[in-house]
């Protein structure tokens, strides 16, 4: 299966390839940095390949190109590399191993810590750090950083995948990487070169009109247009996972019940013992 | 002062813009997708010109692409082009000129009502509904959209800018584009071509050394990478916003006093009041 970037794709065929032919928008501007977008998957199984020296630097100099709220930059990133520590973190996300696998697992953190340490060092209080509203910037802040990187990444013939699962155990995850109060792993990201077992096809997604509201907020023919995705959805999962299941299905299995959640039903706990008070 | 994607820039050229000449790291791998992504700068200011034919949808494509924790796809964008919205958006968020001016303006939600009209629809509960994290995904989730819309749009030669502040009457925003409980608007963007005095440099941000950690979180060095990041800030603020302040001064102003995050402080309990109890 051909795994580079189908930045060659035309707009129809890469909007066929996400919506499914019967459900693609009708194309409008188009270049090759869109068609490098509409190509991303996310890929859980690496070559054990070292990255290209200096690829760091470029992924976290798009990282910190994008927005960031007010400037306040509040987020780090830890690039761990030592294989030791890719595996205590693997072993804390349900056991994936293409955390292992990787060269390169990136730990995102929302960081309100760095900021703290100014005004510890300029003598003063910043009033707004205990609240949900500082918490939720810097998770924001990291996921823009981070998406930029995948961006990057893939511009380079790399791949990655995101490790929500980094947020099941998130103090042992602390330990593992020396997290100060005030920081928080949001997610993991591997970075590597995609081993062919783990080649797939992009993946669809729901209808545009589904997801996409003029001027109000609106649900008509939703349950149609699920119908339909349901169908594109279970022939991809045959296709590519040996399973047959409907995004129905998927949705009620991963949002039924508590224990799909893996723990993270105790994240407010775990935030404010963090030094994320949520007020 | 130019305002094309500076795509064509050096590796070098960019890095020095992004970190000032002296703080660059040293450069590794580099292509044209890297540059459109070093380029980025938010624009506050608009030409009221419409844009061409299919670029909202070209805009979600991408932002479709992104990846989206479990395939839940827990969020949506409502697309703002009514003038009377935009201008009572534009004085919900701090009157905010350039929502009014940009030909597009872009709600980002946070949305788990799709996902909840699905079960009901299915008659089944979705125990996972209430939780922090089931809202943390959301708003990641849309970030992540969000920010491939943004390198959509510099790659069509637009510009962009995250609008924060409508977050800062959360329920009001609700009211004006029609949003069901379970959906809220994460932040805001304007989408449209730069005004000529909207034009500013790209922003430097702090050093590489104090946003990225080798295996471990450190802040060696922390203080006096940012006496030199203050430095850098200050003359750019001279250059393109007629003051002086360093970084140090800006985090101040705004983290300081609660008054600065204009209404921001209640943010749990308008979530709770808008179906998301945050358990």
């Amino acid at each position: 299966m051909d795994m580079s970037p189908h930045t060659a794709l035309s707009a129809a065929d890469a909007l066929a390839l996400r919506y499914g032919a019967e459900h693609a928008p009708a194309h409008g501007p188009w270049n090759e940095h869109i068609a490098l977008l509409l190509s991303h998957r996310s890929i859980r199984g690496y070559r054990p390949d070292a990255l290209p020296e200096g690829t760091l630097e470029t992924l976290i100099a798009a990282a910190q190109s994008a927005a960031t709220s007010s400037n306040l930059q509040t987020w780090s990133v830890i690039a761990v590399t030592d294989a030791e520590k890719k595996a205590q973190l693997a072993k804390l996300a349900n056991n994936q191993k293409h955390i292992e696998q990787c060269p390169l697992f990136l730990v995102w953190l929302a960081d309100i810590s760095r900021n703290q340490r100014l005004a510890e060092q300029e003598g003063v209080e910043l009033e707004v750090m205990p609240y949900q509203e500082t918490f939720l910037v810097a998770a924001i802040d990291a996921a823009l950083a981070a998406q930029n990187a995948v961006v990057a990444a893939e511009a380079l013939g790399l791949s990655t995948v995101y490790i929500g699962a980094l947020r099941n155990q998130p103090q042992e995850v602390a330990k593992v990487v020396g997290l100060p109060p005030g920081t928080f792993g949001v997610f993991g990201m591997c970075v590597g070169y995609a081993s062919p077992a783990a080649a797939n096809e992009v993946k669809p997604r729901l209808p545009q009109s589904v997801v996409v509201h003029r001027e109000v907020y609106g649900a008509n023919n939703e349950r149609e247009q699920r119908a339909a995705y349901d169908h594109l959805m279970a022939a991809f999962s045959q296709r590519n996972e040996m399973s047959t299941d409907t995004w129905t299905k998927r949705v009620i299995g991963r949002m039924g019940k508590i224990a799909a959640m893996s723990g993270r039903h105790k994240l407010v706990e775990a935030l404010q013992a963090m030094g994320f008070p949520l007020k």
